[in-house]
């Protein structure tokens, strides 16, 4: 009743559950992604930026000599992936998910729309992937956008609901663990563009 | 008191409480340019999104089959520009602001870390600017990254506080009013660079 926008609130309320859970798990793939950004911004290799979180707003107090609180609010679905930038005057536009599976990869973890501004990034000539961290296995992949949204493709066509591990070991590239840079991508795409 | 990571409250309440205003005022330079960025997508001239109002979320309740809402969080300070996307394949950053002055634009309006921000794109390859817009008078300027940097520097080592109106006219370059895009930019940016 109190909930604005239309949203599925079952999905937006486990989104949120999700976010308060990792918040206090310590270090997650977006933990490592954050990290990996800053080293890469303070060695001015790339300047690659997380979105925040997108609110919708509700009510704001405002307290006399002290900061406007925000007093309701609500978790709103992105329209696109989380993390975009520049790298070697590139635009730069990915995703990243930890899935618990350890044998493919479900759709379900990306909206539809995060699928199609993939698609347009590429369309523009942006570099754009997908990180997809398999927590049980300990690994994390780089999957290039055009291998996810093939796959996609065929499955709304009736295909498989997910992507198969043993093709994101095969079509995907394993991101190497660098001590300052967790998550050391601009790896692969040095390897893929440069 | 209540406030988290030692921000400037005052800075903030206003941030929030201009924000608001913007909210209920109706067309403003942000509604413009997010028409704008709408029409560049569907027309598949550019994707370019504003990126959310950082919020620092302090609690968030989570009522039985409802909606997670969060009841308490703060308005942070943005570490970069508002805007950022691709356009014929180049990356694009830009930040947009309204002042009612009518002789000049105060660098006050623009934090240091968004000048250092927009410094890095530059260096980068990126294309970075700032949409000005003079409410009192009318006009809305694109005024290149270096032009604002070159004369924000100028005011670190002592010189004015602010950016003239009359090197905006004379540096920059008055954006044209469109029916769809508002802030027609990308005519500014074809100008420029293609």
């Amino acid at each position: 009743m109190n909930y604005p926008n239309g949203k599925n609130a079952a999905a937006i309320h486990q989104q949120a559950a999700m976010r308060q859970s990792h918040g206090n798990r310590g270090m997650t793939l977006e933990n490592d992604i954050n990290e990996t950004n800053k080293f890469y911004l303070e060695t001015d290799r790339a300047i690659i930026h997380k979105k925040p979180t997108p609110i919708q707003i509700v009510n704001v107090n405002y307290p006399k000599r002290s900061a406007a609180v925000i007093t309701e609010a609500y978790f709103k679905q992105a329209s696109t992936t989380d993390y975009n930038g520049i790298y070697k005057a590139k635009y730069v536009d990915f995703e990243a998910k930890e899935t618990k599976n350890t044998t493919s990869f479900p759709f379900s973890n990306i909206h539809e729309h995060q699928m199609k501004h993939m698609a347009k990034v590429l369309q523009h000539g942006g570099i754009c992937f997908i990180i997809i961290r398999f927590s049980k296995l300990g690994e994390t992949y780089y999957v290039p956008a055009e291998v996810l949204l093939a796959s996609w493709k065929s499955h709304l066509k009736g295909g498989r609901k997910s992507l198969p591990y043993k093709d994101i070991q095969q079509k995907g590239f394993l991101i190497p663990f660098h001590y300052q840079a967790r998550v050391n991508y601009l790896n692969i795409i040095d390897h893929l563009y440069f």
